[in-house]
C-alpha cells in the first residue's frame, strides 16, 4: 500500500476563466506536489529534460514534466525503474510526473508495426527484438514507473489519412481506454483519456463523446501537430475542447511554440508539452522577449548583451550572446545547457503572464498582443533536427 | 593601464616541506585570487570546462583553472576574446586563468606543420587556412585572452625523437623563452619558462638551468607523458624540478591521474592540468575512494548506491548509480554533467588531502598508500578517447 500522501487522489481547481471564451487559470493537485495552469511541461524523454539536473528543473519553477514511457520500457526498463523505487526516485525528482502511453513513439518512431485490435507489434530500435505493446502492457509499464499522471494507449493515425482510417483509430482508442481503466491497479495514479479523430470535426466530437463516458480525471487533445494545416489543428482541437467537462483539465499532447500555447489557452487547454523548446535550444534557438534569436548568427560574434535583456534566468545574467554563440559553434555541453535553462525560463514565464492576464480578466488583450507577436516568428519545422 | 588590483605581481609562498624530500604545500597569489598548492587546474580548454557552469567549478573549490590558447586562437579569436574584455569576462569567470601557448596543440594536433627558428607554420584544423605561430605572436594572443598565468612558446619534441632532435628542440625553446619575455607588455600577466629536454638526464639539466637563468616568475616542465615509460617521466621530472628554485612555482604539464599527482607532488611540483578526469568522466570512468569505476559496468544496473558514499558531492549525495549508468548509456548531457562534477570534486579532495598531510608531516605515509592503491589502477591511455 503507498503511503498515505500517494493516495491522495488528484484533484482539480479552476480559479477563473475568461468570461468570452475558454481560457482559463487553475490548480491541479497531484500526490508529489500541486502545479497553476495554464502549464507548459518540459519533457524528460529518458527519465531526464535534457542537459539539466533535477535541481534546475526545480528552480525554473516547474513542479510537473513529463516522460516517455517508449524510451524508459527499452532502456534501463521499466522493471529496473519499478525495483528502484519508481521514476520519481530514480531521477530524482521529487515534483509530478506525467508518463505518456508509448503509444505515439510507436506510430512515429518504431520501424514494422502491426497493429491489429489486441495491441501493436514493433521492433526495438536498440536491438530490434520484437515488442508488443497493448493497452495492459502500456499500463502495467506506467504502473512500474509510477508518475502522477499517466495517459491511456491510443492509436495515434497519421497526420493526412482517410476519414475511415481515422475513425477506425477512434473506435479503437475508445475500446483500448476501457481496457486501460480495467488494467489499471494503482489508486494513487489519475489515468487520462484521449480524444482523436485527426482532421476531421465529427469524429473528434464522437472521440470527445466516447472518452468522456468513460469518466476520467483528465482529458487529452491527440493526434494534432502531426503534418495538418495550422486552421485544421485549431478547428479539430476548437471541437475537441468544446465536448470536454469543464471541471476537468484539458491536456494538448506535443504541441508547444509561444504562438500555439496561446491558441490552446485560448480553447480552454490546462496543460502542454513539447520537445521543442529543449530541442530547439541545443540547436541554436531561442526565444526572447522580442522574438526567436538564432545564436549561430555572426552579429552575435561580438555581442557582450544578454540574450533577453528582460529575462532574469542564469543565462541572461551571466553570459553574453558573443560567449554563448562560441560555446554553440563549438558544439560544447555548456552551451546546451545554457539555451535550454533560457528557453524553459522564458516559456514559465510565458505561461505563467497567460495566467496572470486570465486572473486579471485581460486575456483577449494579452492573447492579440502575443498572437500579433509570435505568429509570424516561430516556424515548428524547425523543431525536426 | 589595468585597475590597481590586476596590476599586483604574482606571490608564491612555501608554508610547508616534507623534510625528507620535495613536496610542498604553498600558496599562489595572482591578479584574479588566489589557489592553495598543490594544485590539479581543470581544463577548460575552448573557455568553458566542458559541462560546467563557472559557477559549478567555482562551487568544487577551484580557483585557478586552465584554458587553451591554440583553440580559442581559431574560435572564436582572441581579438574576439580582447575586444570584449578579456577571458575572464568573456566565460564569466572571475578566479585565476592560466593559459598555455598553443605550442603543445600545434605539435599533437595541427597537420603540415613546418617549424623553423622564427616559429611553426601549421594548417588550421577549422578551416585549413595557413597559419604561423611565434613566440611574438604567442605572447600577443596570451596578452589578448588576459589569463593570470601565460606560458613561453615552446618546442615539444616527439616523445620518441633522438637526443639530438630534444638538444634542438631545448636550445630552440630557450631562444624563444627570451623572445616571449622581450615580446610581453602586460605587467599583470606572469610569464612561465618551459623547461624541455625529453627523457635525457643531461638535456633536462641544461634546459631547466637556462630557463631559469631568466628568472621567469615560475618553471613549467614540458614534453612528459606524450609516450616515454613512467620510469622515464619521474627521471626526467626528478632531474628538473632539482634545478628549479625553491621559491618558485613549479607545473608540470599535461598530468592528472591520481598515482602521477602522487608522484608528482613528490618530486616538487605544485601545479598539475590534464584533461583525463573531465575527458574520462565523459567516457564513464570516475575515480572514487575505493578506486576506478565505469559506470557502464552491467553491475551498476539496479544499484541504488552512490558512486562514492566518501564523497559529498552533488552527483554523490542525489543520484544513484543505475541512474547514472542509464544516462550514461543513453549518452546524455546530463551524464556527462554529473560524472565530470564528481571526478573534479574528487581530485580537488584528493589534492587537498595531499597538502593536508605535507603540512601535518605525514606525507611519506600518505603517498606510499596512495601509490599503493592507485598506481594499478589507471590506465593513463584510457584518457584517449
Amino acid at each position: 500500500m503507498p503511503p498515505a500522501r500517494l493516495r491522495a487522489s488528484m484533484r482539480f481547481e479552476v480559479h477563473a476563466t475568461d468570461p468570452a471564451g475558454r481560457a482559463r487559470a487553475g490548480r491541479l493537485v497531484l500526490p508529489h506536489g500541486e502545479t497553476e495552469t495554464p502549464i507548459f511541461m518540459p519533457v524528460g524523454t529518458r527519465a531526464t529534460v535534457k542537459a539539466l539536473t533535477p535541481g534546475e528543473v526545480e528552480a525554473l519553477d516547474y513542479r510537473l514534466i513529463l516522460a516517455n514511457t517508449f524510451h524508459l520500457a527499452l532502456r534501463p526498463g521499466d522493471d529496473v525503474i519499478g525495483d528502484l523505487g519508481g521514476l520519481h526516485r530514480f531521477m530524482a525528482w521529487p515534483h509530478a510526473i506525467l508518463t505518456d502511453s508509448g503509444g505515439f513513439q510507436i506510430f512515429s518512431l518504431a520501424e514494422l508495426r502491426h497493429i491489429t485490435d489486441h495491441g501493436v507489434t514493433f521492433r526495438s530500435p536498440l536491438d530490434g527484438a520484437a515488442i508488443e505493446l497493448t493497452p495492459e502492457r502500456s499500463v502495467a509499464i506506467q504502473q512500474n514507473l509510477g508518475a502522477d499522471i499517466i495517459m491511456a494507449f491510443d492509436e495515434c493515425a497519421p497526420g493526412q489519412c482517410s476519414e475511415r482510417d481515422a475513425e477506425v483509430a477512434v473506435i479503437r482508442t475508445t475500446r483500448w481506454l476501457r481496457r486501460c481503466l480495467d488494467a489499471k491497479t494503482r489508486a494513487d495514479q489519475a489515468l487520462f483519456g484521449i480524444v482523436q479523430g485527426n482532421v476531421f470535426p465529427a469524429l473528434r466530437e464522437r472521440s470527445a463523446k466516447e472518452v468522456v463516458a468513460c469518466d476520467c480525471p483528465g482529458y487529452a487533445i491527440g493526434g494534432l501537430s502531426v503534418g495538418e494545416t495550422k486552421a485544421q489543428m485549431w478547428q479539430a482541437l476548437d471541437v475537441s475542447t468544446a465536448h470536454l467537462p469543464a471541471g476537468k483539465p484539458r491536456y494538448l499532447m506535443g504541441v508547444g511554440t509561444p504562438a500555439d500555447l496561446v491558441r490552446g489557452i485560448d480553447l480552454g487547454v490546462d496543460m502542454f508539452d513539447c520537445v521543442l523548446p529543449t530541442r530547439n535550444a541545443r540547436n541554436g534557438q531561442v526565444f526572447t522577449s522580442t522574438g526567436v534569436v538564432r545564436i549561430r548568427h555572426a552579429a552575435h560574434t561580438r555581442d557582450s548583451a544578454p540574450l533577453d535583456p528582460a529575462c532574469s534566468c542564469e543565462t541572461c545574467r551571466h553570459h553574453s550572446r558573443a560567449y554563448l554563440r562560441h560555446l554553440h559553434m563549438s558544439d560544447e555541453i555548456l552551451g546546451h545547457r545554457l539555451l535550454t535553462l533560457h528557453n524553459l525560463a522564458f516559456l514559465r514565464q510565458f505561461v505563467r503572464d497567460a495566467r496572470a492576464a486570465i486572473v486579471d480578466g485581460r486575456w483577449p488583450a494579452w492573447r492579440d498582443q502575443r498572437l500579433a507577436q509570435w505568429e509570424t516568428q516561430v516556424d515548428t519545422t524547425a523543431a525536426t533536427p
